[in-house]
């Protein structure tokens, strides 16, 4: 199994992150993607390839035009202003306000973001396209004839919509392999994300299309970020109607519980017959997660990478999120490892 | 002219403001209060009188309820998840996502927030309330016959919408206090809304009514705070189409402009014939304000202080923003006595 990674991701690393009303270190940080790499080193995963230069025109079937234009040039709009902090929103289009992008950098982060706690930094549009690159490279080794390959993307995508950013997420990685699978031959895609929190921004990008079926399993919404998405009830429309399930689940979930979830979901993956799957894989449903509240065990990362290998269809693992720095690294192996020897 | 005021407003001094990405010693904090009532003991306008208590009916004639239950126990919440900082929001309903209140104080934050700047405290609720009924007592005074009042409310309203907060505001003194004319025997109110910044908060609330007149001049949303509402196409809906008027104005502006643009909503007030007239009052149209960009000098709001006397309506002054702070008390002061020598 390669892995696709690069040490751009480094260039993306806020001094701050908005947490219990305090920039406090951020949860998501360069460290969680040495963890991972330590580990893959460990078990002698050491198959890493460095990514191709970012194909845009796929990017650009994903994220509207504007938001990335606005992406691109944030940081340098927001030096001008000769603020202290990394760029963060202070104003957004709430409800019965306008949906129109101001001039402004202030008026234009919240006008473009879906959470508050994402700093943009000097080196966040390159380390964004880095990830993306990622994801891309990855899909290409799939598309190519691999069974797996492993995108180390960082930052995250999941939460990154059509023009959202926010969540730790800017460029949707996943969505952007889905659409690259697409490009590339396949029919069908399936996303199955099995993150802690909703994959807001993939369920957005793809609600009224048939051609990608999006599974997530997640913290309910109305006690987890991002709590405006993930509601059992959003099935899809237009087109896409049938082809958006989400499995919410309660605080305290455990692995039977969610494995449960997890078949229900794979059930309705195989049913759809996809060309290949994208697996937006968070470990943050991992017992001791700082900012999280499922009760998977170290060990139940390796069943469900078995499971998953199970559907027996070509698939990407795209990175997504997982915040306990001790376990990232070992929970992360370990669905690729029960993927591998299934 | 009798000044209400309380001081109870020191119940709400966040520790930090989120502006240019850091947290700093807020703009809205209570020496802005002090540096007012002292320009009011220099020219002996001492007639001081405290709040009578408030009354919840007309409050819950402008807020949602859910909004008003939200702000009264926001902070409790807050305390229980042992969060070091004040209570700020993380994340919002965005474009597409669910317009639906959570359990978690997390998402309730960011479901009733237009703007995130804006910290809640365990004195939060009680200066909000304080604030709003000095709104009340003023307008009493004024409803009763005098010819006018000044509510030094703090914290200010004018961007706090039917259900949401934010720009320093949690209650919309000046909608309540327009409110509480209509119910004690007014058939129309004008809200004159002077501060630098546009009125958000009032337009939401009373767009589709004809009782209630809304006119604003303020700094063009594309550049300026709150961004996403102030554009002068919006004139109002329903009942209310055409009594709702903005005067957008462009950095830079000053005076001769903005007294163009004042000469103007003047003569549309006056041909609504309100029975009274509520001054949102900020004086952060100052040239020196620390987060604005109109260019007036202290001796302008003398002068539109006499030109709103000229209107000769009931008339009520009710607090908003203000941050030059050397300036914030004279300015002020200066609009009262203008109108007072008129």
């Amino acid at each position: 199994m390669k892995t696709v990674l690069s040490e751009d991701h480094r260039q993306h690393f806020p001094k701050g992150e908005l947490y219990g009303g305090e920039l406090v270190l951020p949860f998501e940080r360069p460290e969680r993607w040495d963890f991972i790499v330590d580990q893959l080193k460990a078990i002698e995963m050491t198959d890493f390839i460095a990514p191709d230069p970012l194909q845009m025109e796929t990017v650009q079937k994903i994220h509207d035009a504007a938001f990335l234009r606005f992406l691109a040039t944030a940081w340098d709009q927001w030096a001008e202003e000769n603020y202290k902090g990394d760029a963060l929103p202070t104003v957004i289009p709430a409800r019965r306000m306008q949906q129109k992008e101001p001039d402004h950098i202030d008026g234009k982060l919240g006008y473009f973001c879906m959470a508050i706690e994402t700093a943009i930094t000097s080196g966040t549009w390159t380390a964004a396209c880095a990830s993306a690159a990622i994801a891309q490279t990855a899909q290409s080794l799939v598309s190519a004839g691999e069974r797996t390959a492993f995108a180390l993307c960082r930052p995250p995508g999941h939460h990154a919509a059509r023009d959202l950013y926010g969540g730790y997420c800017f460029l949707n990685n996943a969505a952007i392999a889905a659409q690259g699978f697409l490009d590339t031959g396949a029919d069908r895609v399936a996303v199955l994300d099995v993150d802690f929190h909703h994959g807001n921004g993939t369920q957005d990008i793809f609600y009224d299309r048939s051609d990608v079926m999006f599974a997530s399993l997640h913290g309910e919404p109305e006690h987890a970020f991002p709590h405006f998405l993930g509601y059992s009830d959003e099935t899809g429309k237009a087109d896409g109607e049938g082809y958006n399930i989400n499995y919410p689940m309660p605080p305290g979930t455990d692995y039977p519980v969610w494995s449960s979830a997890l078949e229900e979901a794979c059930a309705r993956i195989d049913g759809y017959g996809p060309d290949a799957i994208v697996v937006s894989l968070g470990v943050d449903t991992f017992k001791n997660d700082p900012i999280s509240f499922f009760k998977l065990e170290s060990d139940d990362f390796t069943a469900y990478g078995a499971r998953i290998a199970k559907l027996n269809r070509p698939t990407l693992f795209v990175m997504e999120g997982g915040y306990s720095i001790n376990e990232v690294g070992i929970n992360t192996v370990n669905v690729l490892e029960g993927f591998l020897n299934t």
